[in-house]
């Protein structure tokens, strides 16, 4: 037995030094990167004994301008490149190398997450914000992805949503409220499961008793798309924006197909009182106009970060004809919770405070959640904490 | 609508920017890699306009040895480094690039599969068997990762499962056959799903009549783990091999549980001609040793390049225990197919020709399929694709 696990394992050598980062046979020290410690700092190292610069980027670092920051690394007798952080408050950090000016990730580190077109190295510093993103000791939820029908766009196509059923789903006879979590421009049916940390969060704020069990939908808000980049007839395509009939109302419109398919296909409580929806940035728009085009259909609606325009903007998009009369119906019909969050810096600020104004004008009752910081999934992970616990109570 | 449409988007090109590659701003080429050519030959692209040498490594090159080969990249003006194969044959294929001596992604692909501890680009390569791992316009099933209990082994923990569902399983009555399909040393159930295309292969062949419309099963076959690398409780860590415990029968003893949730959970055939049970490797061991511990439960056997040992290693390992007389049972009881498959350069070729040849003077019949290569997920796809046609009929 233990030959045979022995020469398995050297085989596996040979293909993790092949495919790998190369120190393994060379003596070279195991890299750990990234290293966190107790006190919530981190370390990064890098093997690159020939490079003439290694830098660290991440958005736990000073941002420059639009840009996130770096920093130099310093090389040591080995060759390996290190930097240590100062203590970071717990969360979940995207971060990578850049070598001799070329963006690398970090081969001792295999956690990466794709947003839009780049994939970036992730790690989470415990102890707070933080544990709400990592899988614990706690019962988990499932998470599917399948495929609906969607007559009600223009293009008539199955598509791909991801759906999160909490514990207890599959052994019980309960019925279930619905949450619909929509993406943002770019991302797609993958970015709040990813990206998002859905059910982590979802799994430890149900387990912690401070939300209750859901159903969480997280659909494709691109009306072109079938699926995700590289999850639809497509191909393994480079990802874009895909902007075509995204923040025009066609969403909207065909957003019944999700709920009809939703309600027909799970075991959830179909009224007002049990229905939320939420989403950042063009995510957010869409929960806007949607929770407007379905009325009395919805209790929660969440805006995280939302893309809403100002007036100037909405006069030439369809999907604002009869704004006003619609919120007002809105209003008139009642809801128990319309929540907006925004970043201080966010570039959407001022258009949000704009429709912050427009409420307060119409006496159209909101909680308005401001954080630090802009236009980031750490905001939106952040946002979704805070969310979720105030539903369906 | 179009000034917020434009602002989002040049937004969204600095962060593509920021966290992507360098030449969206920089009037450089727009860098297409892979771009697979109508008659299958592949152009990479890497622009790195500093480097010394960039080199190009992947599964259709000409090994060297035990590694994948690797070829040198040309650079023209701009910076950007080029290499073009010949005509390659239709299928998935993994690369990576190596920059000044050290393993790079692609940054203009974002379509990634970790193996163990390390990651590799992929690109499919169609018209042929890659079709087979290609998303194409057919009905989908759904993939779900849900936890069960596994209270049969000394760890007596919640354990992650990915299981597949047929189109149509959702919205009909049916009972559905079902596939366990066993991962190998250092996998884990994220294996069959992401290297192994399994959602793809079985799309595919069901949507054109090859298959009959069946559940997969992909459980993960190392007792101490509860789920994947960076799935469990125990974090972002780095992959290792997890040997403890995977090839000394203790998951052939815990996966009654595995069977038991299944069939309790899903809609499903409990009987013999409709339980099927392959893998790769230590999921070859593991597949064998199964269908002989749970007589009379499987009709189908599959062993893909499995981890068969010799006479003198079986010694000391408990898992053989009776094992001439449990395979004895598992012939007198019948059984309808008992697949061999493994590649001609395989360095378990020869514990499987020893196999062989124990089958042989049982009588003991099997469907024996050599390939060409080793021991590769190339191979192991084929294999999927061949065995799958082949069961429940």
């Amino acid at each position: 037995m233990k030959k045979l696990v022995v020469f398995l394992f050297a085989l596996f050598l040979l293909q993790v030094h092949t495919y790998g980062q190369q120190a393994i046979f060379q003596g070279a020290p195991q890299i750990v990167s990234p290293e966190i410690h107790s006190d919530g700092s981190v370390t990064f190292r890098f093997q690159a004994p020939n490079a003439g610069e290694v830098r660290l980027t991440g958005d736990f670092l000073p941002p420059d301008g639009w840009m996130p920051g770096s920093v130099t690394m310093e090389k040591n007798a080995e060759g390996v490149w290190s930097y240590t952080t100062r203590p970071l408050s717990s969360d979940l950090y995207g971060y990578a190398f850049i070598v001799d000016g070329l963006r690398s990730m970090d081969p001792n580190n295999v956690y990466m997450i794709r947003d839009v077109a780049s994939v970036t190295n992730v790690f989470i510093v415990p102890g707070g914000q933080g544990d709400y993103y990592s899988v614990n000791k706690v019962p988990h939820g499932t998470v599917l992805r399948t495929w609906y029908d969607s007559p009600s766009d223009q293009y008539e196509q199955k598509r791909r949503i991801t759906i999160y059923t909490p514990p207890g789903y599959e052994n019980g006879k309960d019925k279930y409220p619905v949450f619909y979590l929509l993406h943002g421009m770019g991302g797609d049916e993958e970015a709040w499961i990813n990206l998002g940390r859905t059910s982590q969060i979802l799994d430890n704020l149900i387990a912690s008793g401070k939300a209750k069990p859901m159903i969480v939908v997280m659909s494709n808000g691109n009306v072109i798309q079938e699926a995700a980049p590289g999850e639809s007839s497509l191909g393994l395509y480079k990802p874009g924006m895909q902007l075509d009939g995204t923040m025009d109302g066609q969403f909207e419109v065909a957003f019944k197909d999700v709920i009809k398919f939703v309600e027909s296909r799970f075991r959830v409580i179909p009224r007002k009182s049990d229905r939320a929806v939420a989403g950042l940035s063009m995510g957010g728009f869409h929960a806007l106009h949607i929770s407007r085009y379905y009325p009395n259909t919805f209790d929660y609606i969440g805006l995280f970060s939302a893309a809403i325009m100002t007036d100037e903007r909405q006069a030439s998009n369809p999907v604002y004809a009869g704004f006003d009369k619609t919120l007002q119906a809105q209003k008139d019909n009642g809801y128990k919770l319309y929540w907006i969050g925004i970043g201080k810096t966010d570039f959407l600020y001022k258009a949000n405070a704009e429709y912050r104004q427009k409420l307060d004008k119409m006496q159209m009752p909101y909680v308005y959640r401001e954080s630090e910081g802009g236009h980031t999934w750490t905001n939106w992970r952040l946002y979704l904490t805070e969310f979720v616990p105030l539903l369906f109570k």
